[in-house]
């Protein structure tokens, strides 16, 4: 196959003219650029949502962490998380892939079974591409464009004090499931020279940690819920958690100019990542404020709103926590913790009051409480 | 440096605010997702382009052929070219870029030196982006969009017989210069251990092949060309050569179901590529034929209007050359040889009228006649 006979192979067939007709596609792969106009179930004045997200192999991911279709899947499913943290629709993705000699067109194939099966679950038209070699590791690239009515995207800067504080879901999970992932593969070994293959879904169901093995391969971003909360306009600020929950509250904090005051006691915990760190002795609240690539939606919302908010949500089956709220005070993120969660790292110094409250470290993927 | 500060030192206060206004931009970088609307100065309904290209180091780049800045200019370049070569208008760009450790801040901000020069020079907003690391290798994939009256966009596929067929300047040089460019570092050589440098300008220059090294660095799209012919209404087709003269005209060909004639006498010949391919005994129609990268638009306009299109790009100092025309027949692209470019390659047959039509290869850079 030449390089063109493969993009038909990897590309063609992939999507209905309906799906792309439904989003404004009027000519997608196969010429210079792709051609789209307004979707016509968009109503009103649109502004559209760019983002662009990669993921490098020995970086992201290897072949003992994920399948080349999880690959795929989570290439587009980070960028769908961006356009949901600006409360917009996800529309279309164009995909860079550079892929080694070594990989063969069918595991690029896998690759974009993936990713197709991710743009299904989401109505994203695919609507273009490159393809170039690589020396030696795969980098995948996809920009997603996306829409909201003009002036409606929800930013990181406007939320204010008195706001409740609100998750989509668990975070820690996918930093638990790599670290499952990671130490599974170290200790199954790979004869020289064979191929490494991903630790079995099977293995990680055995141990416990299928959950979090699928929060780190196959990232569900919550589209739905980003609409729902999008609509209500009582929404303040929107951050997706690919870089941890503590540093995403940190981009919200200081965006805002507001201190984010979160409360330990509320923070969603999952029972695997709960069980698994308790196996591993590590710290599950490490995960939980310092873990990435959750793809949950942090966000800040109008007090008088947030139950309401979450009671819609939860109607539609879509978890919505209040698990803090922002405070005047200079840029910063605090956990409030319960006097039962203090785990002595006072040294001593004692606690009176029945809550403390610590600064959050700013950002990065490192041990809490150390 | 964190990552933040490193993306702020090379982003930050590159575009003034009234350039990023008249392009739409709502919200540039440094949210989940830049946010833009249509640019003030966009008349009637529009649809939006899209398109991505990639460069990898040590397939597209190395330390001897390109310095960083041409790095950056030619990643974007290759796209604003996609953008012309549909007959828009260039707007926004997202980059994505993986980077090495080895790199270091400062190679990558002359990298964006160099991609915010070329989008000064093309009026386009950076509006977003993604830094990873990457074990190894430099990775560039930048998207960009522009914009086309709704129904204007200029395809592949409206070829009609009869039509004439045109090019924006010269092809083969940028082959040319990445061929003198790989036989200088050669030449030159790099004591062990020593950091690789770009081949010096000044030394090409001394060479005779200055132009064909800028043409491989420093790529000039046809954007003012292609708005120009657009707005004709008579073009019937439109591509940029990215990978060579004859695999763009056999992209036409088989898009629009017609043979493209080619006059070899009338292809646009650089002296500095006719002379440099003397000296090192290559044929420089094998350069002109099948080089890529030169970003030079390859199109097909209405017959009748060839003569004052090309009179109105030349009143504004850009150059049109009509190099053939489109016939009626199954899908092939054919060169039109005169007598005296014959080179023996009937092998004595003998050929008895003043032309001779060879048929073109379909793509691939390789030698001409061989």
């Amino acid at each position: 196959m030449d390089e063109f006979a493969r993009i038909r192979h990897w590309t063609d067939g992939r999507q209905s003219p309906s799906l792309l007709a439904s989003q404004g596609v009027v000519l997608g792969i196969g010429d210079d650029a792709a051609v789209v106009g307004a979707p016509p179930s968009a109503r009103g004045e649109l502004e559209w949502l760019l983002a662009v997200d990669t993921m490098v192999e020995t970086v992201h991911f290897n072949d003992a962490t994920m399948a080349e279709e999880d690959v795929g899947w989570k290439a587009l499913a980070a960028n769908v998380s961006d356009i949901a943290a600006m409360g917009g629709t996800p529309r279309h993705a164009l995909v860079s892939i550079s892929v080694p000699q070594a990989w063969g067109p069918e595991r690029v194939r896998r690759l974009y079974d993936g990713l197709y099966a991710c743009a299904a679950h989401y109505g994203v038209a695919v609507i273009g591409g490159d393809t170039t070699s690589s020396p030696l590791h795969v980098v995948v690239a996809v920009t997603v464009t996306g829409t909201v009515a003009a002036g409606a995207a929800i930013r990181r800067a406007g939320a204010r004090p008195g706001d409740a504080v609100f998750v989509t879901g668990a975070a820690g999970m996918a930093a638990a499931g790599l670290h499952y992932l990671l130490a599974a593969a170290a200790a199954g070994g790979t004869a020289p020279g064979a191929q490494v293959r991903p630790v079995p879904l099977a293995a990680a169901e055995a141990a416990g940690t299928a959950a979090l093995v699928q929060a780190h391969r196959r990232p569900a971003p919550s589209v739905r819920a980003a609409a729902l909360l999008a609509a209500r306009g009582t929404v303040t600020s929107l951050n997706d958690v690919s870089d941890g929950l503590a540093s995403e509250a940190w981009e919200i904090a200081e965006a805002s100019g507001i201190v984010l005051a979160l409360r330990e006691s509320r923070l969603p915990r999952s029972g695997s990542l709960t069980a698994y760190a308790h196996r591993c002795g590590e710290d599950p609240l490490s995960w939980i404020l310092y873990g990435g690539e959750d793809y949950v939606l942090l966000g800040t919302i109008a007090a008088e709103d947030a139950d309401a908010a979450k009671a819609e949500l939860e109607a539609a089956g879509l978890p919505m926590y209040i698990i803090g709220a922002a405070e005047e005070g200079a840029a910063a993120v605090e956990l409030i913790r319960d006097r039962g969660a203090d785990r002595g790292t006072d040294n001593g110094r004692g606690s009176a009051s029945s809550h403390r409250r610590e600064p959050l470290a700013k950002r990065g993927y490192n041990h809490f409480g150390g």
